[in-house]
């Protein structure tokens, strides 16, 4: 019988924070531990106090805080040579950690051992035997890393098992076999992990990277080959092409093969883990991240969403409900006509398919398409379209003209911009002026100040975020630009889109889609 | 013996086309077709005649184009019940796009047949017979795709095994078993890839989704128990998480496996063709994809930068002159010196580790960073630091003063943005105005009015890309703003970036930067 439970490891926090792009403060590294230990994972490496003085400082911020799920690890190397564990500064960082666990790693590939350390062979055993002997003596629970296990492997099978044998001997807890380099086939996975389970008497885990994009795989087969740890950062931050992403991994395993990783009620909303930790990291989660990303459930091959509408297995391997993700149909000239009928039936249920301004909505998205809208990310201006369309809009104030002004005199610190803003809402109008970071921020302000003596609501409402691209890079001069705006008001996030030659332009007119959008969410009329 | 020749089937247009995002003009699609056939993939699955007008329209154009590697080939469904393969109007279209191949899928899944296109077992069968036998009369190469095999297969075996078989007696020139959910473990490929292998005498190809984060681990397991053509899309775009990345695949095979897939010579180049495809399609490379991603040969670990320092094969899979990448050493906090030392000694080869200069730059560093800079992606703004660090910085002029003004005048068309600057080199003042998409773009055209009087080798350079984000997105009014500006001149791309709490700010100091980035390119003299 197969042991059925995995042991999960998550290094975002050590392995991750290596990943180009990917820095967290020492607030951020608390947030991601708290959102990790909800979730359950087994084990939060957190960092390595030897190389990096801000993961110390975390290590001594960290003690207060008790943890429901997880057991805190500090990541460390073996001793160098000529100097005993007890002394080496190195270790005395991993104590000082006062870390429940450590994580510590050594040679296993014999080239890295003569070449790169530049100790003999059996001083690499040394280093390893007294490093994790000290650490058990000191009541720790050491998890020995193989780095390079499988290069090691291939090159000298003998030396490799040696050195993790070594570390059992020494009262390693477990053995976790490292695919370093991230070059392994599966078909090499699965030779060498038998070789290991074989080897030894304690648990033996794997610690894979994506540089031959097989990290998931050789995962998965590890431990379908007797590993019961597995290491990875959630979402596959890490260094080069990333570490293996955990957050497949576990629902590959756990939904499809029966393997238990985290709670099952927590499994139902591992989307909104993953999100947050994308959130703390402040990068986008890749939208085709299996399981968790945006389009991971989305459709948009007119077949394939008349084939989920009438059986969802027959295009999604599991359903967006067991990962807390969703389904969702996009626009676009090859979507069907469905999925436009979809969004606009949430308007208006009695349109159908063969209503004629569902041909005159198609029409018209494609015109806009043409010109260099994108519905895809821009759900709030896509339903004012709609409305648009369907007669259910009345614009709720008239923007009558504004003037931006941004200046620096000479030898004087940078003043912010100013913008004046008119606009008139049945009749009345409205003048105000703000200033703000630049003439879109200042822009915002003034509107909204002009606006909400009419709908008080809109106090509630703040722009998140703001994102410029241009269109046609070749011809920057006359090329267009696309805006897209993320507004929030506690309760809910909805983003709108402008294009126009003029960043202003573009921006106004995402600006002025929020707006109305917040209004008609909170059933204002016009 | 294995046959080690692959053959490529590149879907970039058809099935990548259905990726979130993804949208191709035909001006574009003949652009993918260029850069797949000069790369040397075999065949080019360029559209789907029947659903898409646009995919009919290209075909049209294409037909005039010689190609020097690659077989064009035309994506269409088995025939309808009730009607013959000649009058179907989707097989019709199939032969009017003229191309010398077709893939023509079908169901090989039992339920599918049953239950989306409701006709019987048999019925399906003979869909399947028909469509393939009268293409083949036509005289056209039929590649059948079984339509979710790997999900038929588990259900009902002998049932998916007699829908390939009847393509291999229609004349089906191979057949691809399709993973078409994307929900496959590489055990359960390899046991049913060896059933069809064994079951037909015609070539058998693989044809993965990533809904699992294992397409290329089945496509490679596929391969190593005998399929000979791989299906995907060169850079993994794909309805949902995608499909399998050809780019990670053929790189896996042929410098791990001994596998041909491209000419040698084009595999070095491998990099430039996957980034060409995604400025045809307009986006971003994702930054960690294997063999080709900016970051997949980026070392940031202070201990990793070592280890390749002393011997690249400690880190690196293989060498990223084998795909025609580079190596790259990040700077952030867990980064050694040695990375910063690397890039100052292009400036200054006479730098050192221990020179207090060192130490000076990255105190910098670490100030910028936290102020919000993010020097990973602005390599010209890095350079200018070391410069001014190293005191071999002279600043090529003084910006005086600048004003900027955006208006709008009710009833009338939005009017563009003016820009006034003034600036002094060596004691001559110069003062121009220009108008411009926005303030930013009338800042930065007048700039380079007023500056090519000193420097006219200005005259050649461009703005190529603009982005702004967000730092802080949950104050946004008193967020801070990152801009990246990336110039080129023809000869060079290089990347700039400022951070203020003002984007016109943040603008001027990247757009400075980019302005004495070219001049220092150029050798000119402040």
């Amino acid at each position: 019988m197969k042991n059925k439970k995995l042991t999960i490891l998550d290094s975002t926090l050590r392995d991750g924070a290596q990943g180009e792009g990917i820095s967290f403060s020492v607030r951020d590294k608390i947030a991601v531990c708290r959102t990790l230990d909800e979730l359950g994972v087994g084990y939060i490496e957190a960092g390595n106090p030897a190389s990096n003085p801000k993961d110390a400082e975390f290590f001594r911020e960290v003690k207060g805080l008790k943890f429901l799920n997880s057991k805190l690890t500090a990541f460390g190397s073996t001793r160098r040579r000529g100097v005993t564990a007890e002394t080496d500064p190195g270790v005395k960082a991993l104590l000082a950690a006062e870390t429940p666990a450590v994580t510590v790693f050594g040679k296993s590939w014999d080239f890295h051992a003569t070449d790169i350390l530049r100790v003999t062979l059996e001083e690499n055993l040394d280093m390893i035997f007294d490093t994790v002997r000290y650490l058990t003596d000191c009541g720790k629970e050491v998890i020995f890393d193989a780095e390079h296990f499988f290069d090691g492997y291939k090159n000298n099978p003998d030396y490799a098992i040696k050195a993790i044998r070594t570390a059992e001997e020494a009262g390693a807890a477990a053995v976790c076999l490292c695919d370093t380099n991230g070059g392994c086939f599966p078909d090499e996975i699965e030779k060498i992990v038998r070789a290991a389970v074989n080897a030894l008497s304690i648990p033996v885990g794997i610690h894979t990277h994506d540089d031959a994009g097989m990290a998931v795989a050789n995962s998965v087969t590890a431990v379908l080959c007797g590993a019961t740890q597995v290491q990875g950062t959630l979402i596959g931050f890490g260094e080069r092409c990333g570490n293996a992403n955990l957050s497949t991994i576990a629902a590959d395993l756990q939904l499809k093969r029966g393997y238990k990783c985290f709670p099952d009620e927590n499994m139902k909303n591992l989307t909104l883990y993953c999100r947050r930790i994308a959130e703390i990291a402040n990068v986008r989660l890749n939208r085709g991240m299996p399981y968790v990303g945006e389009s991971a459930f989305a459709h948009k091959a007119g077949m394939h969403i008349d084939g989920v509408s009438k059986a969802s297995f027959s295009f999604e391997h599991v359903s967006p409900d067991s990962v807390g993700n969703t389904r969702r149909f996009l626009m676009s000239e090859v979507a069907g006509r469905s999925t436009i009928l979809e969004k606009v039936r949430k308007v208006d249920p009695s349109v159908t398919k063969d209503s004629p301004v569902t041909a005159e909505i198609v029409a018209k998205i494609k015109e806009m398409e043409f010109f260099g809208y994108q519905f895809e990310g821009a759900d709030a201006s896509f339903e004012l379209l709609i409305r648009k369309s369907l007669g259910a809009y009345k614009p709720f104030f008239t923007l009558e003209k504004f003037k931006t002004i941004g200046e620096q005199i000479s030898g004087e610190d940078f003043s912010p911009a100013t913008a004046v803003v008119k606009v008139s809402v049945d009749g009345t109008s409205e003048i105000s002026a703000a200033e703000g970071n630049g003439p879109v921020n200042a822009l915002d302000v003034a509107l909204r100040k002009a606006l909400e003596r009419f709908y008080p609501s809109l106090k509630e409402f703040a722009l998140t975020d703001y994102k410029v691209r241009i269109l046609d890079s070749k011809e920057t001069s006359s090329a267009k630009t696309r805006v897209l705006i993320e507004s929030g008001d506690g309760k809910d996030i909805w983003t709108t889109v402008g294009v126009s030659r003029d960043i202003i332009e573009a921006s106004l007119t995402a600006l002025k889609d929020a707006i109305e959008y917040k209004l008609i969410k909170d059933g204002v009329k016009a």
